[in-house]
């Protein structure tokens, strides 16, 4: 396989650059005295919508020709791809048709059709979704947009170690968390064109440990049940990260679902950030092995900041 | 009355300097389109402790002589004031007393004790608090740190103001909360100084609006019940304090405690920053007087973030 270059991955930054924000790189003093390590916190929950799905969402946008922008693009998602479609649809004046389950929380339907996207609800299944995204496309001519899978989606996404790394150049380590795969793959590719020996390490819930199972095996393996609290760690790979995944992280560490709680109440409580359980599973991972990462400087990608303030896990 | 000179404070602000964070400035689009004003948050909630206390603590404990700190310093405080105090004297050497009263909430004293603080309990009464710290001034020899009104404190909490405007120079207002009233006059002199016709304005929960009625009556106004969420402003305003609050000061701005609950709650979920809810009232009286604050740019001193994430208000 032939590693997208850095060329693309710079392109790519600049390109988004106009319609996202820089998000700031926190440290804290208590932080790194629980870890052992010297940890610097890109804070994509600061980015628009509030998660790093933003920069792909804007990308891959960005990317389409304007007649196929006229068409529209479909999505489907219950999470944060579903708002950063929306939003990013709405900044660049492309109409948005996002297709999510039944059983979505209203509060995320309520974001989706706050940003001014389209949502059409279908049966609260994988293949009802998927089926019903064809049909739109085939309806509309509109062009499907894939949240972790697409080629567009995960150069946008590695925008976020990009400027993690110019801010913090000697990084040994960046650790994101791994769902789909978009991040993960992103932020392997950024680290390897501009970090300096900077491996890449994912945090997963051992509840949803398909891509730590997929390294293993070699194949991309799936989920037989999703009872995590990270609702943005779901889904599985795809065939175009995974290669990039197999060929550049170094490891994926799988935590339970009571060190990602842990995780996310000490970041809440000692940086006074909003974190959402998926953005907590990396430091929950690098506690884990605290060992490991003693004395040594590491990026971590607090991926979003989206969770329902009246359903907290604490 | 002679204020403070602009040369006092900039030595001040030199002098803590190497002991404290220099807090972000952030700002949010949606905030912004909320309240219709443009407004930028001085994250003191990222200060040292997690509130602005620590500026005042550290200077005044850095201007004692070195043979007073020896002796130590003393000061009675269930709230941010006893976390700074005794940050301040891990961070300088200096052995702290703290007085807290007996029903003081365990994460409290226990963060006191983990800064190395000493805690002493005694009855939950002002007058009762007072006599504890008199008499171990009196054993010990060392010195009494006020939260609020010395004049060492005022001048520390005003340098977060002086930074506000050294980020955004022109601002046309500066909004702090109002408890005791150290932070309102420090910010009203750094406003004073080194604003461009840049007036201050405080908020105040009508439970507690001592400060407002204050104003009106010319003297200082006590409280009979303190019944509100917003638990750092309690207290009343001091001898110190109050001529140049008087002098410097526009107005103060009531709210109601749903008021503080929702405005802490939207900053929680449109900024992902934690904000406890002394914190939020100046952003409540702005809402309450949103067409005053019409297209205005706007300082907003984010005072702590503090928070009890298993005793949320939503």
């Amino acid at each position: 396989m032939s590693l997208p270059t850095k060329k693309e991955l710079r392109k790519t930054a600049d390109r988004i650059e106009p319609y996202v924000h820089r998000t700031p790189v926190l440290s804290s003093r208590s932080i790194n005295d629980i870890s052992g390590a010297e940890i610097y916190f890109k804070c994509e929950n600061f980015q628009r919508m509030g998660a790093f799905k933003m920069r792909g969402a804007t990308n891959a946008m960005l990317q389409l020709p304007l007649h196929e922008r006229e068409k529209g693009v479909v999505t489907h998602s219950s999470g944060n791809f579903a708002q950063a479609v929306a939003l990013a649809g709405k900044t660049l004046g492309v109409k948005t048709t996002i297709v999510m389950p039944e059983d979505a929380p209203s509060v995320k339907v309520k974001a989706v059709k706050g940003y001014g996207g389209k949502v059409l609800f279908c049966d609260a299944n994988p293949q009802a979704r998927e089926d019903k995204a064809d049909e739109i496309v085939e309806k509309t001519g509109g062009t499907f947009l894939h949240p972790s899978d697409q080629m567009e989606v995960i150069l946008g996404q590695g925008t976020a170690a990009i400027e993690l790394l110019d801010d913090v150049p000697d990084l040994e380590y960046i650790m994101t968390p791994v769902g789909g795969g978009g991040l993960l793959a992103g932020t392997a590719l950024a680290a390897h064109h501009y970090g300096k020996d900077c491996k890449v390490i994912a945090g997963e819930p051992r509840e949803v440990n398909d891509a730590a199972r997929s390294l293993k095996s070699g194949k991309i393996e799936s989920n037989e049940s999703t009872n995590t609290i990270a609702d943005g760690l779901k889904t599985q790979l795809g065939e175009n990260n995974f290669p990039i995944i197999q060929e550049l992280v170094e490891d994926i560490i799988e935590v339970e679902e009571q060190e990602i709680i842990d995780a996310m109440k000490t970041i809440w409580q000692r940086m006074k950030i909003i974190i959402e359980p998926s953005a907590a599973v990396p430091f929950a991972a690098l506690l884990k092995q605290k060992e490991k990462f003693q004395g040594k400087k590491i990026g971590i990608i607090i991926s979003g900041g989206n969770v329902d303030l009246e359903n907290l896990p604490f």
